[in-house]
């Protein structure tokens, strides 16, 4: 049986694509070619457990409004998912994509979360928990007027059912996470982030992380854990789109907490690390080339380091 | 009586204008602020001409979805409106406004007209016609899956019912505009297209324009009349936002045709330099400083040039 793996998303965004010829700053561009997809990290990280063979469940904050373009895409995504309405509108973000591949974003703040938004969510995730989730997954950013602790909030209900979960936020709400009991997937800004606040990897693992697996890009990744501390490169240089790396990497290691009490991490980062860099060739983030993946995890050398 | 400018939108849109600090190709950058605006050139004329004290009239084609986001727009907008649901879905403009005012557009180009759509829309003009309404402008883009030759068979249904029209387009639409016995607002470029075409702005008054007003930004405006020429300057060198400049001189211009057969040339010139010229001072097309019009009507000179 294939256990779902359940992600929040409390940020969701409506990812627009704008195809142009160049963009110049101060110019007129004509944008033949627009692509709308639901995003949001957490609708990204669920795509990828589904492209993985894995159960992915999104459950997220969606607009008041009507008609809700978020749920809509996350129908044509084939994400199955349950929607809290609580924010008036679901922001967009748009990369604008010239023809030589050069992607400049542009990410709307986001409207502010309605009162009672926190109580929703958490009330919908425990339900969901009481359903049954191999693990969970947190995503993104939280949304003006909610309070940055909801992550590590919700990772703590997460801990009472016993159910693996990973938080992959950064700012106030990665700090907030930092002892919830969550795994922590910062990248290398937040691992600085951390640190600036005292918090070295090893100062978070012996303080109770169940690991820390921070993210370094085409330098590959590092586990954390109290069983040791183990580091992986990519089998090959990638180049490409690296916006949703860090969501594949995150979908990679929930299947692995969901598949056993003792993770094989070794094997789990190998996946990480490989999951990642072919998320990379793919020109959306929640998609990944799993012909790449397949060829790369046996060629991902896996050092145990201390 | 005050009788109704129509204005007739043929492709709609939803002016989104992001607010950044600076917008950097290649990076990505936060959008704080987002303001959304019914747009189309149309709609901006419709509005200047409330400005002005006039009763304008938006008719144009909407999507067939729901909710009616351009709808909305207008009623926000307090602009009278009617709309025949036409397309699958209104465009978006993006215009990114940094710091030190340098704005990127971003246009998409749209989705087609659906079949049917301009016999739609020459239907609800002829009704509006027989209503009433002291002039019609038409102005803007054609959308795809729509004959160029549109704006100009509009413009003949408003002459069949001897109501003066301006016809405010450009390209292929343009050409098929010039002997339909509408008044022509070419800018510079259009200009140049036309006389490309061997239609210098003489040639087309012999050849039954009502009149030519040809516009120049900062340089100001000259209009061909089979009467007479006359040109005329900015009062001052005005710098901002000229993107709802032109929208502003054909509402000061059907204002003029509305009021009189025989239409007062240089008042109506000089209104459309200032008028223009008071569009520039505002973030947004669709507005003016009356303030400033009212100050420079009586300061623009204008000159008969043969």
């Amino acid at each position: 049986m294939t256990s779902r793996i359940v992600t929040v998303t409390l940020n969701p965004a409506i990812d627009v694509t704008y195809r142009v010829d160049a963009l110049r700053v101060g110019q007129t561009v004509r944008v033949p070619e627009v692509r709308s997809r639901a995003g949001g990290k957490g609708v990204n990280v669920a795509a990828v457990v589904n492209a993985l063979g894995g159960n992915g469940f999104a459950l997220a904050l969606t607009t008041t409004g009507t008609p809700d373009e978020f749920r809509s895409g996350l129908e044509e995504l084939g994400i199955a998912h349950r929607l809290v309405p609580a924010l008036t509108s679901v922001r967009r973000t748009v990369a604008v994509v010239a023809a030589d591949g050069t992607t400049t974003m542009l990410q709307e703040n986001g409207s502010p979360a309605c009162e009672g938004a926190e109580a929703a969510i958490t009330e919908a995730l425990r339900d969901e928990l009481e359903t049954g989730a191999g693990a969970v997954v947190i995503s993104g950013s939280v949304p003006n007027g909610m309070d940055p602790s909801v992550p590590a909030r919700l990772a703590r209900v997460c801990a009472e059912f016993g159910t693996p979960v990973i938080t992959d936020v950064s700012g106030p709400a990665l700090h907030a996470a930092a002892d919830s009991g969550a795994v922590l997937m910062p990248n290398q800004d937040e691992l600085a982030e951390l640190a600036g606040g005292g918090r070295t990897v090893s100062a978070l693992v012996a303080g109770g992380a169940p690991a820390v697996v921070a993210t370094a890009g085409a330098d590959g990744a590092v586990a954390a854990t109290p069983r040791g501390v183990w580091q992986a490169r990519p089998a090959e240089v990638v180049t490409g789109n690296p916006t949703g790396a860090g969501d594949a990497a995150a979908a990679a290691l929930a299947l692995h907490l969901a598949a056993a009490r003792d993770v094989d991490w070794p094997a789990a980062l190998a996946d990480v690390v490989a999951t990642s860099a072919s998320a990379v060739l793919r020109p959306v983030a929640g998609e990944i080339d799993l012909g790449a993946r397949t060829r790369w995890i046996p060629l991902t050398k896996v050092k145990e380091t201390r």
